[in-house]
């Protein structure tokens, strides 16, 4: 049996706060403990905000094309500009909706700049490097705690063809992203049709039906899975690149 | 806290089975209950199965454009068949992967044709009609053990801009498929950037989690979800129509 804890998050988060300390903090007064073996969930507004990846919206200076972006899709020119500066690419720009690739190489709406759950004018963006950031915290429970876990940093993405938006991984330390079938064999001894799982994205997802949107509850714990321990993961594994999409 | 509980199924299914019976047997047999506020989450495999959806290969002439599309595609032509038959349009073709809308709407590889946990030379067809599956099913719970529950059918599927697969809801009762925060604040009064969750796909992955593909556990409890009960739900409501895609 797997089980999705929720870890609520008292703590007014600020720039340069000790993302271990608040996190194990919050556990213990959730009456928790980590223990081996465990997957920490957080969704990553959490990690931006301790790595200072918030920016004024009084300090943004909107280019040209993003005034005129803003324009044509309804958006404050401020948050035009992060999302263009945010990106390597503009995958589609219609309906009010503007897709890019991430510098990470994500592919979601808004380069992920967020205003929601933010005080202030201002806005939040995705961690720089957030494999590196669940790898520190990774090693900071193994610190503190003695604890072998791993970690998943997730954001909530929409997709084509399907409605609604679901949390994926976009940092990963200590599991395989992937659990691959390649070469497995089905009860009767034929290949599997299904060959990678993407299990990084659907924690993600079970962590997102416990921490939902506007509850304090930023992080989860997932007890019971038996994920593939490797070294140095990366939820870059999970990004298609552009030459494998036959969607783009 | 949420509990995601693997239930192991023993008995071969054959069409015509009575699905509930095989579900209810199977949940006392792994030594659980089925309680009120439970979701009962199937691989669509088993239910395609009792509903006999499953064709024997030797009963397919494919068409001259399925032999040609076969050979493009390194495909049996016979598959090759289904695929088309299953589908109302081919969205993509290219690199031996066949993604097709089906009869349904749903947007997936092959229409979901599928050989593996197949006996002898078959192949397996998406349940005609999964939200009226997932009815029957929650209707012969609620007869037979006088519990309030949702179900949610699921399959495996890839999708853009990311590698691996995730289960997804393709037929839904008792609940419904999104949560939405429309109109919903944050902490700091903010309308919330993220407006619909699709939990029945986060359902469906969580799920998956303990199901896996080759271990005989085609279904699962999810326990301590609270959701948004719905009198006549559907997994239509998580499909993006044509016209609403900025991606098609």
């Amino acid at each position: 049996m797997l089980q999705v804890i929720p870890v609520r998050v008292s703590a007014n988060i600020m720039p340069n706060d000790d993302l271990g300390n608040i996190v194990l903090k919050a556990i213990k007064q959730n009456r928790l403990e980590i223990l081996n073996g465990d997957i920490l969930v957080l969704a990553h507004k959490i990690v931006s905000k301790v790595e200072g990846r918030i920016v004024s919206l009084a300090d943004v200076k909107p280019s040209p094309k993003a005034i005129r972006m803003s324009k044509e899709h309804g958006k404050d020119p401020r948050i035009m500009e992060l999302i263009l500066k945010e990106s390597i690419q503009i995958l589609r720009a219609k309906n009010g909706i503007v897709v890019t690739e991430t510098r990470h190489g994500l592919v979601c709406a808004n380069t992920g700049v967020d205003q929601s759950n933010v005080e202030g004018d201002a806005a939040l963006l995705l961690p720089i490097d957030p494999d590196r950031s669940a790898a520190r915290l990774q090693a900071a429970v193994k610190k503190k705690r003695g604890k072998e876990i791993a970690v998943v940093i997730t954001d909530t993405f929409g997709r084509p063809f399907r409605e609604g938006q679901v949390n994926v991984a976009i940092g990963v330390a200590g599991m395989s992203p992937i659990k691959s079938y390649v070469g497995s064999r089905d009860m009767y001894g034929r290949k599997l049709r299904v060959s990678e799982i993407a299990v990084a994205d659907e924690i993600a997802s079970a962590a997102e039906l416990v921490m939902g949107k506007s509850k304090g509850v930023p992080t989860a714990i997932i007890r019971g899975y038996r994920f593939e321990k490797v070294a140095s993961a990366s939820a870059k594994s999970l990004q298609r690149t552009k030459e494998q999409d036959i969607f783009r």
